[in-house]
């Protein structure tokens, strides 16, 4: 793969001209220290987030209400329609690394099985991608028709959301040391 | 890989030998069209389940309440012992496929992508295994302290639970057909 350097100058590149908000902060510390390393590149990440959508919840029928990737207080909850069905998603950090080859691939698998146990590997035909995926995940129904659908302690139910999104980023400042 | 054939023959004898109640029923017509192709073998599976656990979430610390890989009825919800915080929770489909080369496993993803968007390569070093993963999935605290944290109708939960439960066997179902 004589062009994988090529390929991540240009790649990067175009990432530094892009929107400053498009990549949430959280994760640029650990996406900065794959991309120092020669036979890695970060193509997409995401270091975890909470959101409230509607929908049926196919890719196109799936509207975002709200979305934080810190954590939330009891004002998340508040929204001014609550029609139809809303949900409560937290989904864990994603990144998606580009490999010079398999042999890369497999080395930074392992590694990343030490924290991440779903590591992946998501092509390795033309360009070679391993994906990166945590497991922590919330999906409940959160309004019905207006109505709130959860009966316990809303300060509670805060507090267990960002009780999870806290193990994401302790778990993703764990991953960030392996590279060291 | 000269010994796939071989260690196909040998996985798939043991499982043979293994009680019947190990794989749900559900999966087993899949299973045995990808075990009837030279290139494949299945290692695991799961066609998708509905259960209640409780604990920290860690693999250790999880206990299982209730399992169903089939729908479910309002009784699913009835549980002897609510102490503490109990979860519902609904996972997808989940196959795990040993493949004979590289190559069998990149044609592999092409054909399970068409379904399974998120399907990927676990292992491409020793042996060559694809995981195959829906993404449905439920996470809700169900039960705190004895009490039920939903506030809707019951009815309506086990239908929402169940509906999922569908949407996951008939993907399974066109899954299937791709192999034909």
């Amino acid at each position: 793969m004589p062009n994988f350097l090529n390929n991540k100058k240009t790649f990067l590149s175009k990432l530094d001209k892009s929107k400053k908000g498009d990549i949430d902060e959280k994760v640029i510390p650990l996406l900065k220290i794959i991309n120092s390393k020669d036979n890695y590149y970060t193509t997409s990440s995401c270091s975890g987030r909470i959101y409230l959508w509607s929908g049926s919840g196919k890719k196109n029928e799936c509207h975002w209400l709200k979305v934080s990737h810190e954590l939330i207080d009891e004002k998340f909850f508040e929204l001014k329609d609550t029609s139809g069905l809303v949900w409560l998603r937290l989904e864990d950090i994603i990144l998606h690394i580009c490999c010079k080859d398999l042999d890369s691939a497999n080395k930074l698998l392992e590694l990343s099985r030490r924290i991440y146990k779903k590591s992946c590997i998501l092509s390795a035909s033309n360009k070679v991608i391993v994906e990166i995926h945590g497991s922590e995940f919330i999906e409940m129904s959160l309004y019905k028709d207006g109505k709130l659908l959860f009966s316990g302690e809303i300060e509670w139910l805060v507090g267990l959301v960002n009780s999870r999104m806290k193990k994401i980023w302790e778990r993703m400042e764990k991953y960030q040391k392996q590279f060291a």
